[in-house]
């Protein structure tokens, strides 16, 4: 079932794109003065194989949820039961998630895949589908068998099929997960032949006495896993090192570029999550769009590593899912300049001189 | 009466600083992990003079148009008669602006200052304050006397205060007025101690060859304002080598510091009429947000020198004020997580073991 998820994810045709470049150029403005928003809307036309009424909304995030052994190494200034307590503050509305997908209008579904504990009061914008209380501690063992993770990717996936089915052609990619910085580090590491001490961060907010001990238990993590590192298999590295809600996301990922939705991906666990899905399936950079350059040490070596240039730099760190909305508000000023601007033919405005005809 | 409106400009109190902080830092988030738009939270608890309820909310752009005799010189890929072409398509809600405005729930305002030609028909967001058809050529003349330098930058607070009284706690700068990057640039150089050669662009779009006449032709321009330069006289340099749309940014960016408005500054024209302005009243600092640095060349150069940090880098050079929507999303953003999000006094949630208290 994962193979045929593979399978579906088709790498976007560029044929559309002189279409839009054309009807961008003859708007009334000067040739490419809209920047970034004009690239967003060529990519967009793309993905929606269409040159006009191309849209970003509606757009569901999915928050995941899911702990992380790990934890018990002191790689984090939370504790594990922050994950659940969390996860209620976004079930209640007061996470900074909470805050900024209403103020961009994105739709927030808040999904429990393995955090610790038993299930939630019930809440309509909570899935419960919980596999597992959390990841083994990566550093003593693999963090999850390989069907299990396969399992978690494949519930992502089912996730971007779900919003697709419900009518969003735009999904983003949210986590909750204490300690999760160390085991996407990790992934880092494996995937991208990194070094823990080039690219290890405070996470939630460690010292730098913390930040010496994380680095320490990630190579400990990746000598303990080496043989699924050196395999190359991305699902044995996901499975040894990653976490659940991770492979849920490279699962949402695969999926919504199976979907052609619109996947915006936040910071430096969506990244790790992104990083894992473009080793299964190369194509789906074609559907991601990275929200920001995260402050957490490392991530903006990866982005360029990834050859990938993010809409902001804002100094966020926050995770949740939090670059998302901000993400969004671009991509419908890219949709709504190119669907709703004049053009040179509709009006009377004297084009430049040097408009490409 | 402009003495009386650089009076009005105090610069901002820290004193609420601190209480502005312990509140970002008892959110329900990691301690600083929402980067700049804690900063911008702290600057509005500041500016507003409080501590709760800040808001970015309603904000109205003041698209000011006026054209330049310099087009003459052969410095646009644009005729001047686009700028009343421009002026109708703001009414008739189909450029860039109105777009991007309507986007981001910002109210617009087109401002006749100094186009070329007559009366405009009649429209609800038209204000028609016509007092010059455009400047003279500045590479042959000051652009306008000192009194129309004055004129311009009074009307710029008119509006100001305007949006004011009519309940706008944040006002933004927009702008048309083809050729206007000459004047832009000139004023760069004679307030930064710039060259032309370093920090003029292609604008609407010119070509290699005519960014060399450009230059050639701000050269001309600064030499024989050498004198008006060397006084050191902000509004002498202004009238010399500005624009009265430049003017009256320069004014409304006083204005709205007068007022403790939020200003939002779009790109390379609004930054060129903001060293105006800050040479005039160098506190206008404490009140000024920068939109985006521009790809109009030297933009980056120039932020640089006046020590600021813009909101995003999109690659836009578009001027018309479309910047401006764009930071006024984040700075909602900020606004809406500093005052919604639960606190960890409110909520069950553990703080991490570091949280200062």
């Amino acid at each position: 079932m994962l193979r045929d998820l593979l399978h579906r994810v088709e790498p976007v045709s560029d044929s559309l794109r002189a279409a839009a470049v054309h009807r961008l150029d003859n708007l009334t403005k000067p040739v490419g003065s809209l920047g970034k928003l004009e690239e967003l809307a060529v990519r967009m036309c793309c993905i929606q194989n269409k040159t006009h009424g191309i849209v970003a909304d509606p757009l569901r995030i999915y928050a995941i949820a899911g702990d992380h052994g790990v934890n018990e190494e002191g790689v984090s200034a939370f504790t594990q039961d922050v994950t659940r307590q969390m996860v209620q503050n976004f079930c209640d509305g007061g996470a900074g998630i909470n805050v900024l997908a209403d103020t961009a209008g994105a739709e927030l579904c808040v999904v429990d895949l393995a955090s610790k504990g038993g299930t939630y009061p019930d809440h309509p914008s909570l899935l419960q589908c919980k596999i597992a209380q959390g990841t083994e501690n990566i550093s003593k063992a693999p963090a999850m068998s390989r069907e299990m993770c396969i399992r978690a990717l494949l519930i992502g996936a089912a996730l971007a099929d779900k919003a697709h089915s419900e009518g969003c052609p735009a999904i983003g990619t949210g986590e909750m997960g204490v300690s999760n910085t160390t085991p996407s580090t990790a992934l880092y590491c494996s995937f991208l032949q990194l070094l823990p001490k080039d690219i290890t961060g405070a996470g939630g907010g460690i010292n730098a006495e913390g930040i010496k001990r994380k680095v320490r238990v990630i190579e400990r993590a990746l000598g303990l896993h080496a043989d699924a590192i050196e395999s190359g298999d991305p699902v044995e590295i996901l499975a040894s090192l990653g976490g659940y809600e991770i492979a849920a996301l490279a699962g949402l990922i695969l999926g919504g570029a199976a979907n052609n939705q619109l996947v915006l991906l936040d910071g430096f666990i969506a990244t790790a999550a992104y990083t894992a899905a473009w080793k299964l399936c190369p194509s789906v950079k074609d559907y991601a769009f990275f929200s920001h350059a995260s402050a957490e040490a490392g991530h903006k070596k990866i982005l360029e590593q990834l050859d990938i240039d993010p809409l902001h730099d804002l100094g966020l760190r926050l995770g949740e899912g939090s670059g998302v909305p901000l993400a969004l508000f671009l991509m419908r000023c890219a949709c709504n300049t190119y669907n709703q601007m004049t053009t040179y033919d509709d009006v009377r405005v004297d084009p430049p001189d040097n408009l490409p005809r």
